[in-house]
């Protein structure tokens, strides 16, 4: 698992225990980029109500260089009023100092409760203790940090032609566009060219955006990409896209995989749009649909439900001529009923549900989970 | 209860069982207006899936003109095909050949499993059954006709100045705006104005679609309003918004209360807002946003999961300054920690929660319930 854990050449990074959780579990991550690049993307939540760490993070990605990052679990600083986005200046300042950069290229971070102070000096002294730690070989501490009700912590890394890609991320609930209640950070050695901003949001906006657990959007999330140059390689733009989509796309699987109290896996793909966002409208409106997501639980092939959530949508149909399969079993067709809903077996994890609008040549994907007592369980027992 | 059961003057009604539901349980109501007035508007789903009995019916009502409703429950006739459509109709003939009316001032409802033709011989005789037992006594056997998943019929009944009103509903999950699974008739006996129509609409608007127990939106949603002026008395409009506002509250107020697998009534009042429909939007987000929706089912004040649902809405507010109180304590102040959270109680049935956005003077209020392990539950295990 070595080749798991290590960091992309010019990157080291730390992930430790400062005792923000009362755990005791990792809660404290850092990553630096000690590159000749300082290149940087972020995509962050589209919750108005944002996070203190999401408000500062915002400007020191504007001039695209970000030096280090620095993530904890164990609270989101959200909500915490003007001490709170002044607790998260100091902890940028703090690395800052103790790695001797400017605050300004330091991204901060973090997940947890929303409405609670963080508890600072816990923070300080974890960043000194991660700055002493700093190591090439540090990704699974760090992905392990960053945890909060996941079960366990979700990597990606690839090497290839001389060049490493690594990713990590959490969240296990909140998991909705835009975004989730997800960090996530992805890091390459390589040398990127001028369009690696615009290729990165857009492989954001097909990955970790097209997966909708359970249909809420946090006020924290936060993907970012840092590229060190380390490896000397210049990448070419189609190159970056793939080595991004297989990452962005792995560690949103994880993430669905992953998602609080579920049993089922569902892949809702609509086909025959207008356009691409119609087929992530309709997508969606399913994925967010609480009464099919229970038809789903109970491995009831009820289409209805399918065909209701679509009514819901803007998206260009004719509501007379909708096809719906299940698992491969066409059992809506016109918008009426086709094969034997009998026919359906939903007993695997996965589910898939195709609909077919017959307006169009696009189409698109969604991911998403099923409704459980298990969620409603552990979202109504815990304060998260 | 006599005096419940009995419509208002010139309207006369029957409900009973036509064996289109397997339990043997009513499943038909026929209500027929023979007063001087046929005076009739209707609000129906916004669901652009929508099902046979809504496509003819909102053509039945456009001559504001209603002679006669027929509601059946055990089948939604919803995504049926021609054939479904055709069965509306051969629906409406029959209800219009027995009562020497013509079809086109016979308004249809269905309610029940989507995507199922229904049994028209059973509905057909049903329908003859009805026309011999039509009376004036048949509230409640018309409101016992159209339960689904209800726990217990629902009636609101009123007389006062000569004028009787009288109104019943069903639905108790998909409830949702644009209106809920629901079904309701509301007739009164006075001689109404011009400005009936848009007065009605209106209460629909501030009543039915404020409530949302589930975000799902049905099919088949129709609430119809018909006045057959038997009484020979004018109404004014302000008595008569009275009345219907009455009516539809106590009604609307009866479906929260039995929607399927709750244990809460959770009632969202957004104060202060720059429109009404920001603070419907406002309300309307916590409403469907699961993990608050739990949190409310674990009596856990996590604020942070208001913030974050309001934080989702295009409603006018600044993100730094939101009050919310939950049961009388402002847990919020400013998008900050407020009074301590271990203050409120939850232990009550009825939730409060006011939001306070600091942006105008108009206010609204959604109605909606918890989150359940019994509503996953009773959606995951039962076809509906």
């Amino acid at each position: 698992m070595s080749g798991m854990n290590r960091l992309p050449q010019g990157f080291i990074g730390a992930g430790l225990s400062a005792g923000i959780k009362a755990s005791g579990n990792p809660d404290l991550a850092l990553i630096v980029n000690t590159g000749p690049s300082r290149f940087a993307s972020a995509v962050f939540t589209s919750n108005r109500v944002s996070a203190a760490p999401v408000i500062w993070s915002k400007q020191v990605v504007v001039d695209q260089r970000v030096d280090a990052v620095v993530l904890n679990s164990g609270g989101a600083n959200a909500c915490t009023g003007p001490e709170g986005f002044l607790d998260t200046h100091k902890t940028a300042e703090k690395v800052a100092e103790a790695l001797g950069i400017s605050a300004s290229d330091v991204v901060v971070c973090s997940t947890g409760l929303i409405g609670e102070r963080l508890p600072m000096e816990k923070i300080i002294s974890g960043i000194d203790q991660a700055v002493q730690q700093l190591s090439p070989d540090a990704g699974l501490d760090c992905a392990t940090a960053i945890m909060t009700t996941d079960s366990r912590p979700k990597i990606f890394s690839q090497e290839s032609n001389g060049i490493r890609i690594f990713g990590m991320a959490k969240g296990a609930g909140m998991l909705a566009p835009s975004l989730a209640t997800m960090l996530s950070i992805i890091a390459i050695d390589a040398k990127v060219g001028p369009r690696a901003d615009a290729i990165f949001k857009d492989v954001v906006s097909r990955t970790y955006n097209r997966i909708d657990s359970d249909g809420c959007t946090s006020t924290n999330d936060t993907v970012l990409f840092m590229a060190s140059g380390s490896s000397g390689i210049d990448i070419a733009d189609s190159d970056l896209e793939s080595l991004l989509m297989a990452c962005a796309s792995s560690l949103s699987q994880e993430l669905i995989a992953d998602a609080e109290g579920h049993s089922k896996i569902v892949k809702i793909t609509t086909i025959n749009a207008a356009s691409e966002q119609d087929a992530v409208e309709v997508g969606r409106s399913c994925a967010r649909n609480n009464l099919l997501k229970c038809a789903l639980h109970g491995e009831d092939p009820n289409w209805g439900r399918v065909l209701a959530a679509i009514g819901t949508t803007s998206a260009e149909f004719d509501p007379l001529t909708i096809d719906v399969s299940l698992n491969g079993v066409m059992v809506c067709q016109n918008s009426a009923p086709g094969e034997d809903r009998s026919q359906v077996s939903m007993r695997n994890k996965e589910i898939e549900i195709v609909i077919d609008l017959k307006a169009g040549n696009e189409a698109a994907t969604i991911w998403t989970n099923d409704l459980t007592a298990m969620y409603v369980h552990e979202n109504s027992a815990y304060s998260s």
